[in-house]
């Protein structure tokens, strides 16, 4: 059995050096930084955003294994909690990673299901999340700059 | 010199098994899934957000190291790609990995400075975006049940 792949893509215009402007199929919204960051606090910041699609996908994830496993949920609710050093990010000497040194999600169900269950809908979530194994696991990240033609094919485009 | 380490929490509230209201500081979202995945197709979705993080997050950093080597850009357009296989998620036999195999950032500038020194730029912003970083290295994620205490806690914060 095979399923298609998902292809996702996503553009983003910078409206200042804090500012990104995102679209994706028919949806919009801003990133930006508070003012203690230089931004002008138009929306969360980049690293709320990559927290929150942690907790989106495993809202999904959590449900759809709860189902197979005929855990009944009548409410969910999910913290997501991650600290980070900014050194790197500003340049100044650390041994610190630049981005969260660990993420942590806490889940709070209203169930009649017991704490192993739910214990064991949270660990086969974890395992089958895509967020959660972008995270956990290394992802080869390649940034570039876009070619020529990629540039023309833009400017036909739009 | 040390510099205040910075706590981020993210709350999200399930309102259907595909759909997240996201509470960070003073900003509300909402995730969702497309109807094909069985959602309302009310927000992006979470791997949407998750590589729009990362968007978000190069564009502050570009900035950043820009001015630090004295490149200008009079605009950045920034494009995120990346593919995955929905197999493990769905439970289906594969060896693949539940999220996106690779993730691809294109950035398009307009400055006046050389490939080699927007090269340079994209390639020092690399190592200093905390998204950039917690994907591309593996993350401790931990996954957990609140405990009674911070259930309680919840309860009368309100």
């Amino acid at each position: 059995m095979s399923v298609k792949p998902l292809k996702v893509t996503v553009t983003g215009t910078s409206e200042s050096p804090t500012k990104l402007a995102v679209s994706v199929r028919d949806f919009s919204f801003i990133i930006d930084e508070p003012a203690m960051f230089g931004g002008e606090d138009a929306g969360p910041n980049p690293v709320e955003y990559a927290l929150a699609s942690l907790a989106g996908c495993m809202n999904v994830v959590i449900h759809l294994v709860a189902a197979e496993q005929g855990v009944d949920l009548r409410s969910l609710r999910l913290t997501v909690k991650g600290e980070l050093d900014p050194s790197r990010l500003m340049a100044l000497p650390t041994e610190n990673r630049a981005g969260f040194e660990g993420i942590e999600l806490i889940a709070e169900f209203d169930s009649d299901s017991s704490t192993a269950q739910l214990d064991e809908v949270l660990r086969l979530a974890g395992l089958r999340c895509p967020v959660s194994d972008n995270l956990g696991n290394a992802t080869p990240v390649i940034v570039r700059l876009a070619a020529p033609a990629e540039l023309e094919a833009a400017l036909v485009v739009g």
